[in-house]
């Protein structure tokens, strides 16, 4: 009787080792390992405003189409928990975006979030489009270090504020489905 | 009889928690989870032909060596299935490259691929070296949105078509590894 | 008692399929699963050393404080195995920098190791922030191919000579956690 118990073991070993499940790891949107919803707040330098100013234009627009398309913008943006511009950031946003139709305003972005507060440290790697037109858009968590530490996920982008191009600010919902 | 069986599979649980087939995953080359063969189109503005250009210069190259090394272009590039540019899109390709050698052409491109078809809806994120001298390249697929959610994989570059600097056409070859 | 030991081997597949090992992998930081140490020269064009220069600005800084924010440098650059400018190179590095903040000088990297020796064919993909004021900084490998196919992980930047803008060299100690 003992012995049969053994063999059934070695089948089921077996079957784990070959299971889809490693192939294609199942994911569920609606289930992410770890979410922090956050404000990105950009002021744009006007040439005059050193010291409000968190974003400055490293090209201006090409001329192709009338929406600035080619215009790249280098940032070092505060990010904070809750929509106002003066609360203490929990984060600063490094990176750049830029703007790239010709028909609409339209723009890609590819940053880090470095974070320094009480409650995390370390930054998460992120890029993608940021379609303007859009109610929300999804852009790629394509790793991070510290507190997270190889993470993988999707930043979802919601416009909050536009003035002009003086001042905006996105909500940034943040959700990881790889945490470790 | 009975308390013996369960001695046994509590030994094998173990063993799978700390099986290394969950630190290195093998993916097998060969054996992508999804491949969607693409073709990219890039008309370079050149002043006056705002209907057609599809991608314009935001930097000039930098005078290091003769192969306009620091050439940066932004596109909003036509994706199709087939080789001809006037095929309906199945996506946009939204990002930039530029050249970055002193002794021949080559490039670095880090784009967004924006589905929306019946067949697809969702981005795919990537970048990498486009060694253009080489017959073909691989790029990473850093990440991915709606039907391309969390993905990951080799997208291969192969040039299709050069005209100069008005237009060039590659064969992008996306082969995924991580699907969910 | 036959039927008793089928019975309770059902119960354990159920078991390994939603164990929380699927959802969250446990990295571990001091266990990479490849460890590449690595150094790069960078070597700014000042306009008249074609033959030495391995970067060049393709923006300049945009005034916005005193530390060339959006100042953005595409860059081809020697990877050796030590810290000798001239020993062989086993890859190049090929990307940009660009300077983001207006406080202090702090960078912005997005590039391809293109591996190239007896040892390694194939290219990783890294982005992420370079605060340049910390002793050591952590990068995020997001891809690779070739020998590196697959490929996540670490890099750490540590500053190992700077001569103003002309030269300065950075050590990478790359450490994987997902190889294949």
């Amino acid at each position: 009787m003992r012995i049969s118990v053994v063999k059934y073991s070695i089948f089921f070993l077996v079957l784990v080792k070959f299971s889809p499940v490693f192939a294609t790891r199942t994911f569920k949107e609606n289930e992410p390992c770890k979410r922090v919803v956050l404000y990105y707040h950009d002021i744009l330098f006007g040439g005059n405003d050193t010291a409000n100013a968190t974003s400055a234009r490293a090209t201006n627009g090409t001329g192709l189409g009338k929406f600035v398309l080619g215009m790249l913008v280098v940032f070092d943006d505060p990010i904070t928990k809750d929509q106002h511009l003066h609360s203490t950031p929990v984060a600063r946003a490094q990176g750049f975006y830029f703007y790239d139709m010709k028909t609409t305003y339209n723009a890609w972005f590819t940053y880090t979030l470095v974070f320094n507060s009480t409650e995390y440290k370390g930054t998460m790697n992120i890029m993608g489009a940021d379609m303007m037109m859009e109610k929300t858009r999804d852009l790629s968590v394509v790793g991070g270090t510290g507190d997270f530490f190889m993470a993988r996920g999707i930043a979802t982008f919601q416009t909050d504020e536009v003035e002009g191009f003086k001042y905006f600010r996105l909500k940034m919902d943040i959700k990881l489905y790889e945490c470790s």
